[in-house]
């Protein structure tokens, strides 16, 4: 078997990231990695008639985008893992009547874009697929009125609180190699993990300590410390939830400084009125499909983690006062050889 | 690669299936099939405070059922696949924190179960996992309330409308080879299909086109035919998508009689109910792992096609008059040599 450790998998041959799309809304397109998204809207609704329509048209643009990118056609996508946060799943299950490609429908929330990287190379290494598809996206407006309140009664919320982010981030994943793409080469998969924490608007505290849990896990399974990587970076936790995870880690690894999180990156917590900073499961999906794929081929960074992480309640059991449980899946991306 | 035609896939060395459990509720206790159960509650609640706890107890008294039974500790335990009809997949969720077993979240409606099969024998198969759980379920209180009205308004139903099962199915599959149990070989992942249909109340006809499609592009991908399987079982198309889906696949085969379908087969129709039948991510999960495991392990059957379908709307998809997606995930299953 190919696993290391307690959770932790390592791949005979490196799966190749043959390519990457972002597209995102407006206020991400305002933040400090505006530039480096693919495409961006205005227009919240796309467009479309309803937000959630507008979802599933992002992540289409997404696809769209990333098939041209990598020069593939949708029959030789074998297998799309897509998800998003809408009720069932919506999102992604009305994007995929657009393509012919066998499709698996994921849920870890916000991890749901490193649950489909993982089973995209799974697939692959297992000899099931020579390209796939991992894509995940986010909308503001759906998700606000789904889990919180529907926009027009304009609720407060508290500094705790993350602002979900509108976009889309879609790869193609290949067992062909390319020396010069980014590639990856092991990952480690998230047990739940849940601290008791009850508040909705505080999902980073609920989401750290599975983030800790993964980190920790793989640094023990690899061998490996924190220090080896030139990034560590984390799904969305935002301030509250990066920061404390850091305390984490750091009882073990006391120098742990190395680390950003995808929902403090793409907002600028000062100029923007985002509180916590982005969350959702575009959010790490745009984050590493805009910034760090390209930084990568820019050999900006090396080596890096990528930890993405959910928090996997609903509001029905919030509302029944039950705690947040919460996940971590964890990727270890490389640049390539040239 | 393992691929064989457009969408299917055979195993170089077939997958066991190693224990299974099924657990319901009084309704489906009271069916046609309610002797083969390996337990069932005549209360709702589970005794729990919520009927969404009661899920989550539904699957996990059958994790802790299908553990015992394939003699199995959580920590040989791979992966678990699972997922449930709640929003955000909830049920499982909230059942996985009893385990430490790292956790792949799935959401394909009725179809779930057939995607744990699939993505259970890919990761064995792939030299991931020496066993994983596929496990998933449903529960008539949870879904009524979430997808059509509160129980307490007992609003009336159309006679195509189909009554969720509160069930939940749970299996261990194995890379050690067993030759008295059952095993899969094949399976073929299914693509997002749309006919047009806008009824909630009429899931069946959103299915149906969607199971016809992958029964026939497996039988094209592995050039065999409908009659050399005992039986090719339906996931939960109930009597009017069950109906349809044989006038569909009537136009390639038009001798396809040996057909049975997990929502028919759990109820009875003249003196339940339950109009065209069950339905529900714990229909087709109870009905495989109580009824069709054991009877395949009685050679009762030698050979059947397992095809899990699920409808992948939401409610506010069909307020916005959206019609339903569905998708057809098929499984092979063989009796064991012995």
């Amino acid at each position: 078997m190919k696993k290391t450790g307690k959770r932790t998998y390592c791949l005979e041959t490196p799966v190749t990231v043959r390519g990457w799309s972002a597209v995102v809304g407006k206020t991400e397109k305002s933040g400090p990695l505006g530039e480096w998204f693919d495409h961006f809207h205005t227009d919240e609704y796309l467009g479309k008639k309803s937000f959630e329509e507008a979802e599933s048209e992002l992540q289409k643009e997404a696809v769209d985008l990333v098939k041209k990118r990598s020069e593939i056609s949708e029959k030789d996508i074998d297998f799309v893992f897509a998800g998003d946060l809408e009720n069932q799943c919506a999102g992604a299950n009305y994007c995929m009547r657009h393509y012919d490609i066998p499709y698996f429908g994921l849920y870890g929330a916000c991890s749901t874009y490193a649950e489909a990287l993982i089973l995209s190379c799974m697939s692959i290494d297992g000899g099931f697929a020579n390209n796939t598809l991992a894509l995940s996206s986010s909308h503001n407006c759906t998700a606000e009125r789904q889990y919180r309140f529907p926009l027009e009664y304009g609720a407060l919320r508290p500094q705790t609180a993350q602002w979900t982010v509108t976009g889309a981030g879609a790869t193609v994943l290949s067992l062909r190699y390319d020396a010069s793409k980014p590639r990856i080469s092991r990952f480690s998969v998230g047990r739940v993990v849940d601290y008791g924490v009850k508040d909705m608007n505080n999902m980073g505290a609920a989401m750290a300590p599975a983030a800790a849990d993964t980190l920790l896990t793989f640094w023990e399974d690899t061998n490996t410390r924190p220090e080896e990587y030139d990034v560590v970076v984390t799904g969305d936790l935002g301030k509250v939830g990066h920061d404390l995870m850091r305390i984490l880690v750091r009882e073990k690894f006391p120098d742990f400084t190395n680390t950003y999180d995808c929902g403090r990156m793409i907002y600028d917590r000062t100029e923007q009125d985002v509180h916590s900073g982005g969350s959702g499961a575009g959010c790490s999906a745009a984050v590493i499909n805009g910034y760090f794929f390209p930084s990568l081929m820019k050999r900006t960074y090396n080596k890096i983690l990528f930890v993405g992480t959910g928090a996997l309640m609903n509001t029905t059991r919030i509302q029944q006062k039950e705690t947040i449980p919460a996940i971590a899946h964890l990727v270890e991306i490389e640049a390539g050889e040239i």
